[in-house]
This record gives C-alpha cells, structure tokens and sequence, in this order.
C-alpha cells in the first residue's frame, strides 16, 4: 500500500480528506496538531475519526508565542456573521482567525513525518472556495509548496483533493465516503457546543443546507 | 531599520550570519530551535551570541517522535573521521545525522515569527560547500522556497549569504564582522568539548586550517 500522511483537524474537510484518501488505496497515519487553538474540542474529533478510520495518529504540539490572532488569544473576539476583525499581527487584510504561517509549519512536520516513514504523499484538507481567504489555502501556495518539495530526495508530493470544491460538494463527498461527520468539528468558538456565527460554522451550515442534508453533528 | 529573521544554532555560520544581517543594516530577532539534539550545548552558545549582538531571541522547543537519526537518538554513534554512517529513515543516502524536515520545520517557524512581527527577511546560515550533503542546504530547495513565499502576502525572502563560500571563506568573514567567535559551538557529539572527529568539527577544523586562524573556542 501508498503511504501517506494525513493532516487532520478534526473538521469536516479534512475528514472528508483522510476518507478519500483511504477510499485510494492509501496507508494513512494522521497527524494532528495542538497549537493553542481556542478550539481544542477539534482534537477528540480528530483522534476518534483516525481511529473509527483504522489509521495511527499523532498529536503534536507547537508554541507559537508570537501569534497574536484570535483563534490562539482567547482574550480576543472572534469574527462572527461575516463581521470581519482583522488582525493585529501586520496582515491587515486578513481575518483575525489567521494564524501566521499555520499550514507552512503543520506540512513542514509532515514532511519530517513522511521522509521517517517513508511516505510519498501527504494530505490537507484545504479549501479555496467556501474559505475565510487564508493565504495558506489557496493553490498557487500548495502548487509551490510541491515544487519546493521536490527538490528534495523524498520527492513527496502534497494533495489537496477538496481545494476547488463547494461546501456542499464536500459534505455530498463525505456522505458517500461514508464519513462518520457527528464527530467532526469545525466551530471556531471554543465553546462545548458549535456558536452558529463564526466563520467556519457559517461555511459548514452553508454546506449542509446546499447539499440538503442534515448536519449530523448538530442532532 | 529593516526587520529580519534569523535563525540561529549557535555554530559558526549562523553567528557569521547573524553579524553579516547586523552589518548590512538590518534589525535582527534570532530563533533558536531544542529539537532534541544531543548538541544542546550549542544553544548556550546561540544566546549567549544574540546578546552580544544586542539582539532578541527566542527558543522553540519541537518534537520530533518519529525522527530516527544519530543527531536526536543518543542511543546511536555519530559518523566520525569521515565514516559515512548512514540515515536509518528511509533516506539511505543520507548521512545519519540527518534530520527528516528540519530546516524545512526550522523555516516555517521563522515564516509564522516574521509574519507576526512585520519582518521581511529570513536569514539562515546553509552552505553547499564544506557541508554534509543534506538535501535542505542546497541552493534549488532554497529557491523554491522562497518562490513558495513569494505566494503568500508577506512576500518574505529568503536570505542565505553563506551558501556558495567555502569554510575557511566563512571563517575569513566571521573574523571580519568580529563574530565573537569563541562561543561559537560546532560540534555534534554532545561531550562537553568537542569531539574533532564529527563531521561539523572537521569542516570548522579545516575551514581554520586553511583561513590560517587559530579557532578561538578551542584555546
């Protein structure tokens, strides 16, 4: 089998990823990671998923005391209903949720993770159209992050299956994959249950409202 | 002033780096990355240098469970006296002391820390000539990655002015800037002197040798 890492937040697209990855043939060990988010609840998804999935995970943690956003500073707001609060931290006009170089550093483990194992692919559930306009997600940021990688001897490859699809295109993709969605979580809030207001329940409830289907996380 | 990066092992080509980025004008804040290395010493001497340089710097700690190389796992030898002994992670052609992703993972810190505090310059110390042959120091993958942030909005550069000089040229320049060289660390073997016989003291060793300058840490 085609080894492969996996980036899994726990959240509705990089579940969908880690299923159709499996549902290709790959041997997927997950990684996840605890960076301070305020909304750690996305890491019990994640581990349950990897697991009802059949595949190993690791949980890795990274201090970023430089970042100044709201989704890691639990003293801020974060955006809600499309009001956007951009950030403090010299990106203007990007949404506070921003956490500077995020993606960069979680596939830059990955990489390690890959070249250890001895993978050639690795999986990101990003996402450049129902998004919240982070640089990290768009595809010309993932076309030269694979050029980058392979200069490389490992010549890993990175794959974004979902990174033009709707919302709903997603959540009809995860349906038939079969993903087990009422453990996802995709709510920036930190609360115990999804706010309903922030972005990515926003993108979410977008998703399953086009696809009219009922969000089984919400029952 | 212009706001730059560095990243800082406390070797001779990062604090050669470090005095080169101050020469030429720039406001420096320094990274230093515990990733397990037996060398930690080198981390004594990477603060002790970016306080004589008047310069902030801050420690990332990183964990690398999966890593397998003679550089984190203490249980294993380092290459000595040229012996090539090499990587146990899937990279066969690689010397053991490699490690999977580091510079990659080391990077992708300094892009989130520069983006936090506006700063457009990463400074790094690789060199492709007196070097051990590790995939991340060469000029293509630098390249791309600073092609890579070129997609993102920061537009931060990449800076690495040591790449194409030879040993004894890095020893030549550090004397110049006055890098204060005698807390410079170098060595591999995580003993309390160094060794001589890794590969990082014999490239330091011959880059003295040929510079036809006493090494200050070794007096």
């Amino acid at each position: 089998m085609k080894k492969a890492v996996v980036l899994l937040s726990g959240g509705l697209d990089s579940s969908t990823v880690l299923y159709w990855a499996i549902d290709k043939g790959y041997d997927c060990s997950c990684l996840l990671f605890d960076y301070g988010q305020r909304h750690k609840k996305e890491l019990k998804g994640a581990a349950k998923i990897a697991s009802l999935a059949g595949c190993t995970y690791k949980i890795v943690k990274i201090s970023l005391p430089w970042a100044t956003g709201s989704l890691t500073d639990k003293a801020q707001k974060i955006p809600y209903n499309n009001k956007l609060l951009t950030s403090v931290h010299g990106q203007s006009s990007l949404p506070s949720t921003y956490v500077p170089g995020r993606n960069t550093i979680f596939i830059s483990y990955a990489v390690s993770y890959a070249e250890s194992i001895g993978a050639k692919t690795i999986f990101i559930g990003a996402n450049a159209v129902d998004y919240s306009g982070y640089p990290d997600c768009r595809p010309r940021y993932y076309g030269a992050f694979d050029r980058l990688l392979q200069t490389l001897p490992g010549k890993i490859e990175i794959k974004t299956p979902l990174l033009k699809l709707s919302k709903d295109g997603i959540v009809k993709l995860a349906c038939k994959l079969k993903v087990p969605l009422k453990h996802t979580w995709s709510c920036y809030g930190g609360g115990n249950v999804p706010c309903g207001v922030c972005d990515s329940c926003l993108f979410r409830a977008k998703g399953f409202n086009l696809a009219k289907i009922e969000d089984p996380a919400s029952l």
